[in-house]
């Protein structure tokens, strides 16, 4: 274990992005302490108190270390202060050990003593409920008032390997290049644990959130985005409290550094009540989860594919060049079972080219399988160094992203002849080498894997991830694909064009009148669809010609203006779900048709109403043109998301909504490349480019319109929700058939 | 390791379903053998024919072991048979050593010799291509002339480990429960390694398939089902040569003994031209995945989970009593993965009642959260005698089906306080005691599933399965409820009520006139619209009333025979899709619209199969009524499997059923509640049962046209695809508007 100063340690290389640092210098302090303060320090073995001197010693903490007890003493051979504010020597961080009810006051005798921050590992806070929820605000009261930052409270501990300080003590924790932000201190101590036992990549830098009540997942995420001894960042979460924050911060840090996520809680029900198709579609997670790959940020699913991923994504390039990946593999069943997790994962295996196949044949010999998988059929058994020399051939295919090597490789000493272990060794060396020179990624799936075998501690000590599991190795190449891709794109498009400007093609300058004047002089959350379309039409949103009329006569007026058939719906204040209220009578042809129309809509609306016991509101009608079929019907939508802001949905639209649940989701803003993505991921995806044989929608006009309505929702916060449900695309034309909207009425957005 | 008699081993337990034996007592043979002749023995130690009577020796294998080498002498201090024929004392079993093209020969010498079989380990057959096909069937020749069973080619080896017979030679490997068909030698040998470094359940029989030449998967399944040693098979399969023999032994088998599947090559497309809808959206994996469902089989698609999910059906009962599994959980992060991971595999959660919440509270106090996942937080932190406490109150709860057990128990000792270790231990062995006398099932994650520690020991001992992984332990619990699950409906629907017969309500019973011999003289595989309408209708499918017409003027008078508007089709005796090809006029209300249709669908077929080179062979047109819009449209179909026979599609129709692939499978035959249970697995379930308001639709009328169908497919051998889309689906009315239909060529299907 190396020993690190802990400011020549904070010196950042000339290549990497400028740190982005909120608070920033102040998490230096807490999280490379010149000096730690040990409140409740204990003589008692058993205790937190004890264990963390212990332990800070045991580790070669090289920083003061102070105990501190009002009982005073000598702790382990350290002289105790009485209290922080006595503490001896620079101290820059308090590790707090005593219960919850003394935290708040001890956090002021921090900022008295001119701590940068408190390790809180108390639990009996927030997570009791009401008891605790008084004590966690007293906390953060504390924190706020004396500039102590709080890690915790309810934290499992912090972990700087480089500099010896260790809080959570898992024996055999080697230091290296992981950074690990965990909500949870059991997923934490899986993960270390899983780390000591299988060979790969040590740890900087550990951080257990607990409650987050004071500092929070996107501050620690800007710190390490700095931190020079960081190649991967690994997140566990179950909530962002501050989503935005965190998404902002993660795309600035992913093009130079790999953040991978595991979300705990993807399939709890959010506590939004789902008022609209965008809501009820497009589930919690679906937003999490979409959020996470346009910050960069690659998603795991599993707890324990957290751990191969970033080791991965630390110790090998994204697989950036090439069409797809290949695997190399010593046997046929493995192989197909690569293949097909690759394939289910999205990831396309590469098709090798002529001369590469020539090359390997060559080398191989006749029996060789040379389709992807490429199947050594034994040419390797008496021979390791087949392996590398094979590996250098594919690699230089410009086909090829990347390799996934599947079997025995690591094993031959062990499974065929002891006498190979030398040439299987060096083999090991040169794979690892071959790939470097190539600059592409490779990770090593091995039945012996965790046998200890040299070839394979030359592999893992080269930075190539060796896994038991295939499924693993396979997803751990998958998250090399998928940052390749991210990176990609972002290489693309050049770093100044994100931002909402981008997709404000048909904004109006001058917001007056205000169409949600109405609607907040009322205190009304819904919107009239008059009111919706007004901010529509302003933002270039195309609708569906319609007449508003508040008597029969103009009604019977509309439908000699708009001509052919219309639609008459009432426009009421409460009732926004016409079709379901008998709001809607479709295909009006005739003077006589839409006088009754204008009758028995109001009526149904005011039945249907009235059997609710809600006020039905109504204030008139909407007379729209009747459209004819369009090739396909969209829904598309804004709504604000509790963590992530504002919320871009898009899908299969029309009545069938909800059971289709065929929609992409993107947190704003958005550019219209993302959008195009989003409608290329849609199974309905086929019938907007033209099925068999049909023409295709107006997509340019499509896309326009979804970036204008997405446009609208970056440039009013007030905006709750805005839902365009159906959206007729068709060869000639898109337009907006029916509109849907409520603003906030909380008090913080509605002012801004 | 326990010796046990080969002849004792055989007796089967009363309490078996009787055992199914295809060719079983050769089998049993050759699984079992008195005796093995080692053919090309060597003295040359890196030569197989020298390893393998190494392993039978240091293995203990208790029979006789006869080397054989036309040199003879002294092997290993046996003396060596110059040929087969000579070899001496019992001799059941033959294994080959030498190369390939010496094969046949020696198989035929076993023959000569009376031996029941003969494991061939040599490569070069069929894996090769042609060169090596010829040389396999000559191996198959001399199997069927000898009547010696062959075990491979290219076979990675056998094992029966209660007898110390083991070809494979993976140390430290234990007998126990489990038995392993594997096609893949690299595959068996990664899961007997993982077996050795997991804890948990052992071996009994393993056998590499290799290429399956002569003996097949379902035979090896036939014997397993009734070996009273075998708790659980696990198979790992590429293909299956006789998928409809393997569905009907693991029918059988299923009942009284789990089989676990790992099927690769799931994402490789079939070599089966996509002539229809129902070819094209339900790939050839979705037809495995639902047969092996059907037969009773638990499907796992990571190599991974083969083991662990084997180890939880063989040590653990199937969860069948209760609404939901539990989770119980020392910590809140991982318990919440867990819930992912079960609702992520459509597992629910229970919902403890009440009076187990309350004894609960009482038990862990006032800060463990009672919901499921139920969380100690820190309850058991001093005394993991809380575990079993717990797990009883919560399995008592009839609500709960079974548990899973999340976090770190095992580990306390190593994690908390080494006294806890004996409380532990003791915590184990109730942990397993009190799901055993609950009759429900229990699996432990634990971080420290691997430390070897007492706890943990005690619970494998038991047959507790203890995972590192939550998402491999919630796979194992997933697993016992799908079993659960299937036990359930074989336990409500009787043994009897299976097969062909009870899906015929609608079948007449005098086959003629076939309304297939037109095309069978013709040798055409297409049938023509009207002959598959007269197929259907015997079968009692509803179809759209419609005329067939030659001429213009008999087109017209099915228009006043129908009356309303008519849709006119052209009647083609090669192209199928008739609206591609300009064949079909919609909406025909008057005598001049009908007669300009008659002559544009003809000259429409005619003009695109002229473009195409094809003979258009246009035999007339169809008139049919034009129905009003339904409720939901669909496509049914039945079509051919090659591995499986006839499998029954239904889904989403229309045009986007290439879009939507909302499609569900079944192997024929299938009774009506498996219908339903297709029905229920759409997306678009909830438009048939009424969506938003609607009246549902005749479901039992669908049901009925659904079994129809594919009571013709079981009774017409011949019929290779019959797609019936779209089938119009409202209240009152199930009705097939299109039909296309196809008949094989091949002899023996036309024949049969």
């Amino acid at each position: 274990m190396t020993m690190e100063h802990p400011k020549a340690a904070a010196a950042v290389p000339a290549t990497r992005t400028p740190a982005i640092r909120e608070d920033g210098p102040q998490l230096e302090r807490i999280l490379r302490p010149r000096g730690i303060a040990v409140v409740g320090a204990s003589q008692e073995p058993t205790k937190r108190g004890y264990q963390v001197v212990r332990a800070l010693q045991n580790r070669g903490y090289e920083g003061n270390i102070q105990p501190v007890n009002p009982s005073g003493g000598v702790l382990l051979g350290l002289p105790v202060a009485p209290s922080v504010e006595a503490a001896s020597g620079p101290v820059d961080l308090a590790v707090i050990c005593t219960p919850a009810p003394t935290v708040p006051e001890l956090i002021r005798a921090c900022g008295r003593r001119g701590l940068a921050g408190a390790v809180v590992l108390a639990a009996g806070f927030r997570e009791l409920g009401e008891r605790g929820a008084a004590l966690e605000a007293a906390l953060t009261a504390a924190a706020r008032e004396s500039g102590v930052r709080v890690i915790g409270p309810n934290t499992s501990g912090i972990l700087n390997l480089p500099l010896g300080l260790d809080l959570i003590g898992v024996p055999g924790t080697r230091p290296g290049r992981l950074a690990l932000l965990a909500q949870s201190g059991n997923a934490a101590l899986a993960l270390l644990n899983d780390a000591v036992d299988r060979p790969g990549e040590g740890f900087s830098f550990v951080v257990g959130l607990g409650n987050e009540s004071d500092l929070r997942f996107h501050e620690y995420l800007a710190f390490l985005g700095g931190a020079p001894e960081v190649g991967a960042v690994m997140v566990h979460a179950e909530s962002f409290r501050d989503g935005e924050a965190f998404l902002r911060v993660a795309r600035d840090v992913a093009p130079h550094l790999p953040v991978v996520v595991l979300k705990g809680g993807r399939t709890r029900a959010g506590d939004r009540a789902a008022r609209s198709h965008t809501g009820a579609v497009a589930s919690d997670h679906l937003v999490v989860r979409s959020a996470l790959r346009q910050a960069g940020a690659v998603e795991v699913t599993r707890s324990d594919d957290l751990l191969p991923v970033a080791r991965m994504l630390a110790g090998q390039p994204a697989a950036r060049r090439g069409r797809g990946l290949a695997i190399l593999a010593d046997g046929g069943g493995q192989g197909t079972l690569a293949a097909d997790t690759l394939e289910e994962a999205g990831v396309p295996l590469a098709e090798l080219g002529e001369g590469t196949r020539t090359r390997l044949r060559e080398l191989l010999g006749p029996n060789a399988a040379l389709g992807n998988p490429v199947d050594f059929a034994g040419a390797a058994d008496r021979d390791p160094s087949v392996f590398p020399q094979a590996l250098e051939l594919i690699l230089a295919d410009p086909e090829v992203a990347g390799v996934v090597v599947v079997g025995l490789f690591g094993g031959y000493a062990i499974r065929f002849a002891a006498e190979l272990e030398g040439a299987e060794w060096t083999a090991a060396g040169e794979l690892a080498g071959v790939a470097r020179d190539a600059g592409k990624p490779l990770v090593v799936h091995s039945i012996y894997a965790e046998s200890g075998s040299r070839a394979i501690r030359e592999l893992v000590e080269a930075g190539v991830p060796v896994l038991r599991s295939v499924e693993t190795a396979c997803r751990a190449a998958a998250a090399s694909w998928e940052r390749g891709r991210h990176l990609e794109v972002l290489a693309g498009r050049g770093p100044a064009s994100r931002g909402a400007g981008d997709v404000a093609p048909g904004a109006a300058a001058a917001p007056e009148p205000d169409p949600l004047e109405p609607a907040r002089q009322e205190g009304r959350p819904a919107l009239l669809e008059t009111e919706s379309r007004a901010l529509l039409e302003r933002w270039g949103v195309p609708l569906v010609t319609a007449r508003f009329c508040t008597t029969g006569e103009e009604a019977v007026q509309a439908l000699a203006e708009l001509g052919g058939e219309v639609v008459v719906k009432a426009v009421s204040g409460t009732v926004l779900h016409k079709t379901e209220a008998g709001g809607v009578v479709v295909g009006c042809a005739t003077p006589e048709a839409v006088e009754s129309a204008y009758g028995s809509v109001r009526r149904g609306v005011e039945e249907w109403a009235g059997e609710r016991g809600l006020d039905p509101d109504v204030r008139g009608v909407l007379v729209a043109r009747r459209l004819p079929s369009p090739t396909v019907e969209l829904l598309v939508g804004v709504r604000r998301d509790a963590s992530f802001g504002h919320v871009l949905t898009v899908g299969a639209g029309g009545t069938a909504v909800e059971v289709l649940k065929d929609v992409a989701v993107r947190v704003l803003p958005v550019e219209p490349a993302e959008i195009r993505e989003m409608l290329d991921e849609l199974r309905i995806a086929p019938l907007l480019r033209g099925h068999r044989g049909r023409p295709p929608v107006d997509l340019e006009g499509l896309v326009r319109l979804i970036a204008n309505l997405a446009s609208a929702a970056c440039a009013v916060p007030e905006l709750e929700e805005l839902e365009l449900n159906p959206v007729f695309a068709s060869p000639d034309s898109v337009v907006a058939v029916d509109a849907r909207g409520y603003r906030s009425t909380a008090p913080e957005v509605a002012a801004g």
